[in-house]
């Protein structure tokens, strides 16, 4: 059978799938949700997807989507999923307003109110013409200019806009427009009056990098691009990639540094082409990324922020000429990196600190970014403090005994019925529940990160586990069992029948430990900031990062991950890093700010916290049901809350 | 018969030599002066030459050199050029003291006092190692320490500089050495306590090189190079490669920049190679030329300095990154460009300023910086004025009817015997002067530079011209004559059997007229200048450049070239654009005062001042003999001073 590959963004999810399948049944395949009310017959128009690479390598453009689809959008590349059929590899963006939508809250990143103070800024001006009466230097006649017409002082330029000085002069007929970094240096100069300039701010994530192309004159976004870091040839995650740097100390560091530049290039050029720009026309640019991402990417060492005491090369931001980094941009425009709050506490932190600013509020929020590694920041206006807990990979699902990765057939979600203690799950790439599926439809092949909350919550809900974490004897549930090979209790969540690997697949009172260990650091940490702070509750929980747009808040509060908050209180930002760079992009003070909050925010290393480990031994507990009473009246059966 | 290439330094002349000649024997075939004062004996031992290429292609060192030459100057490559035999290609360099003086006053550029301020210095620190208490940043630390220890405050530091932090920081146990350009920025840093810091101080001429690697510390020169420029393939005058930039629109500039920054980086190589450091010991650089060789080494257009109004591309200094212009020193330091006071006077005039500072001086300076153009500045404390003024390369006998470059067999010096108007001369390679040589000795091939001077003195003083510099018509020499073919006045100075061009080398009144403009050129200028600054005397004339280190001030003053001065007080400062350089590299505050400088000069663009023409019509006039008396007894014969 013939294949290509087929790639889905903003979700990174890519596989082979079989020519002539329709693009929404690779979604399917490859475990995207792609909005299709009408069954995919062409009829809804919900199922809206960019083509970003390969157009031609789809079936052509049918009658049936120009209901749906203007000329305009057209151009731009879109299709309905269900009329395009793959005969070669392409790569598909899937538009916010065509996914499946998930059960979280989630803030749109454009509606974010940005106020536009740019930190490279257009100056159009007209110059007097050198004569033998005024014979002064170009940049001299250029600088005299700034300042007698907007008030720039001390003017410096890059060599490189030195360089085409006097002939973009002369082209222009003394009619100039600069660019002017930060009010201080002309890092470009076009003859004429320019009224447009463009820039760059980029999210590089461990698995994932966006880039938002934006308009540094109104703001608007004009493009939003994301692909694979391609780092992850070199490891999974952050250890795994400074282990790669330490094991190969000769070009590990260099070839990592190398992919990521790269990718941002390609990134770019992808941008210009869509936008009709070209490279130079991207006069600025903001990076945001956590601490090991940033080290790779300024082609530091970053064996020493992996080992404790975890200091990172640099906290403060930095400014490094584009050409510097070899990023293809205008090359005399400075790429501004954020800064660092701590060793594991990264500029995409500060990024959601910026985007959600919890600084300048009077109520206090709580800000946990969950991955492999959990950052929270504590606070309001008056005090701020992050610290870093090591959560491990149980919650992204790598760990259990059927772990596996966000990819098709993996189970995504679970409710367990309180009564008869059976279990109803969805598999990733099909929307039929186990319940609603017939024998045979469902080929479950192992547990994802999004199904690892709801098990530990809906087995403890459901009385199947108790407050230790441990099985309850007294059930009498037939997925319940202790193998006989290694004595260990488990619970069945798929049987043989209902998966394609052959054999039941379970979660193990080993696997329980491990999410209990997770949830317990990220408890803990937030146990601990709180108590220093002084407070015993939070206003506000904010759940940021890739995990916690599909954290729902209520079985995070159940199995006692985070501290007790108002449910309507809790809310995932999404990207929120990517957020914060173009607003560091767009709103100079924001950097400065950054830098500022940074500074302030106290890092609390929690291991070294008194009562450190008495805390975390409790926070593996799962809570008191009727401690998290209040809110979940109606989520929780009321027999279970109140038991007899 | 078998040849070689031999090139002489500092002058530049090069030529092929036939195997087996000595060096001494060489330097006179090519014009070079090397003091000999046991005739080739290897007895005297003033002869010694450095070999900076080639040691290998001399015949073995002899048991007489060593008598003259420690092992210490051996291993520096010196030798005796009467000893060393020639088999191959060499480049010899001629020390200061080894040359065959002339009648000039010279500056030794060593014994200027400079104060030791530079703008790159070593701070040695001893950090606290990071730890779980302490967990700071890398940089953070160094920071925070460059300012406990130094007040150095608001540090930054280069990125390639943060690339390497962390691991030299390990190295050195947390002993370390940070190099601080500017009190603001770090630009290396090393493990352990560093105590030695270098840096290159640079002046490209049109036609030369040099370089000379200091002690950043001590202010010590280490080292002193030169080698020609080797953009004389593309022209030898500035006015001929902008030209060839503009024939050359594609290419032209980055092939001329290419080669002076592949010159500076085979310089740099000579130069740590003979001291033993590395490229990376070279911290700062600062860098003095013309405006031409200022803007071809920066890539910058310099189409439009060649043109009407003259504007350069910027006055002030410059600082740029070494990597950003190839130059191979530590990366992340900075070269300094001294600043441009207008289109013809340059960054080396600059040099000389703040070298010889006439605007400290309560008296009032004429600097005169001779060369194709001619640099003027005048003034003192309260004022200071620059002009330019087109000499055309009269002065340098290029457009002589038989000028030709100070190359072996031209006639250097000339001698008029006031009373049998006999020539006396003597050619350059050959130390007798025509007068003490016997017939067939002398082979004269035409005129260089430093005779036409000579020759229009000459010619006044004996009375042959007249003030006008028509010839007397009452004079009675056999060297007198009027030409048939064109009916042209002309003088011989040098006989068809003197020379070896089959002719008599003649001086035509065509050509007196050629010296009149240049000399009158120069002569307006001052005078312009003088009267703007209401004055009719000045104090002091400092002749710079390569011209001016062969003018004597008492030819200069017959032929009314510079206003009347007391001799004593005209001297000739050799390269003090060189020293200019040395000075901005030792002594930071040198840099700010010379830009200062540069601005605060007023530039008089003499073509538009009134009385212009008139006066340069005025000045093409040989001066009253009377009027210049007081200085001239003596060198002058009374009866042509005081005529019946």
């Amino acid at each position: 059978m013939r294949e290509a590959m087929v790639i889905f963004q903003p979700s990174g999810r890519r596989g082979k799938v079989p020519l002539g399948e329709t693009l929404i049944e690779a979604s399917r395949r490859l475990g995207v949700d792609i909005e299709s009310l009408c069954g995919e017959k062409m009829s809804c128009g919900k199922c809206k997807v960019r083509i970003d690479e390969g157009k031609a390598n789809l079936t052509g453009f049918q009658g049936e989507e120009e209901k749906f689809i203007s000329s305009a959008e057209k151009r731009e590349g879109l299709r309905l999923a269900c009329a395009a059929k793959i005969k070669g590899d392409v790569l598909v963006f899937v538009p916010e307003e065509s996914r499946a939508s998930r059960q979280v809250i989630r803030k749109a990143a454009t509606k974010r109110r940005i106020k536009i103070d740019p930190a490279v800024r257009l100056y159009p001006l007209t110059l007097r013409e050198a004569s033998l009466e005024d014979p002064q230097g170009d940049f001299e006649r250029l600088s005299h200019a700034l300042e007698g017409r907007y008030g720039l002082r001390d003017m410096t330029l890059d060599v490189e806009v030195l360089r085409s000085l006097g002939t973009v002069m002369r082209e222009g007929n003394w009619e100039i427009t600069a660019s002017v970094w930060n009010s201080r240096e002309v890092i470009r100069i076009r003859p004429g009056k320019v009224t447009e300039a463009y820039g760059l701010a980029i999210d590089i994530g461990t698995t994932t990098v966006a880039g938002y192309l934006c308009s540094l004159v109104t703001g608007e976004v004009l493009t939003t691009h994301a692909l694979m870091n391609p780092q992850v040839t070199y490891g999974e995650d952050v250890m795994s990639r400074i282990t790669y740097h330490m094991m190969h100390p000769n070009d590990g560091l260099h070839k990592m540094s190398q992919a990521i530049v790269d990718a941002l290039n390609s990134l770019v050029e992808n941008m210009v082409e869509e936008t009709s720009l070209t490279p130079d026309d991207i006069e600025d640019m903001t990076i945001v990324g956590n601490t090991v991402m940033h080290h790779i990417l300024l082609q530091i060492n970053p064996e020493y922020v992996g080992t404790a005491p975890f200091p990172p090369a640099i906290h403060h931001s930095i400014d490094v000429k584009a050409r510097d980094m070899e990023i293809r941009i205008n090359p005399s425009s400075y790429v501004h990196v954020l800064p660092i709050e701590a060793g594991f506490v990264g500029a995409d932190n500060v990024g959601v600190l910026i985007a959600e600013e919890p600084y300048k509020k009077k109520h206090t929020s709580l800000v946990i970014d969950i991955g492999t590694n959990g950052e929270l920041v504590l606070g309001n206006r008056e005090r701020l403090m992050s610290s870093s807990c090591a959560t491990g990979p149980a919650l992204e699902g790598a760990q259990l005994t059927f772990g596996m990765r966000a990819a098709p057939d993996a189970i995504e979600r679970v409710v367990i019925d309180p009564q008869t203690h059976e279990v109803n799950f969805k598999v990733v790439g099909r929307d039929e529940w186990s319940q609603y599926s017939r024998p045979g439809e469902i080929k479950a092949k192992g547990i994802c990160g999004s199904a690892v909350l709801d098990i530990l919550a809906e087995l403890y809900r459901t009385g199947i586990i108790l407050r230790s974490g441990a099985f309850s004897k007294t059930q009498e549930s037939n997925r319940y069992r202790v193998t006989k090979k290694d004595n260990q209790p488990e619970f069945v969540i798929a049987w043989k029948e209902e998966t394609s690997i052959g054999r039941d697949i379970t979660i193990s009172l080993k696997d329980i430990r491990q999410i209990q260990l997770a949830k317990g650091a990220i408890y803990t940490g937030c146990k601990l900031m709180m108590r220093k702070m002084g407070i015993d509750k939070v206003d506000r929980i904010i759940l940021a990062g890739a995990f916690g747009s599909y954290v729902d808040p209520d079985k995070a509060l159940i199995i006692g991950m985070i501290p007790d908050c108002d449910l309507k209180n809790i809310y995932s930002v999404g990207n929120a890093a990517g957020d914060g760079a173009r607003i560091a992009l767009l709103d100079r003070n924001k950097r400065a700010e950054a830098d500022r909050i940074a500074n302030q925010v106290e890092y609390i290393e929690l291991t070294v916290e008194e009562d450190f480990q008495r805390e975390f031994i409790d926070s593996l507990q799962l809570p008191h049901m009727k401690d998290t009473f209040p809110h979940l009246k109606g989520i929780v059966p009321d027999d279970i809350l109140n038991p007899q």
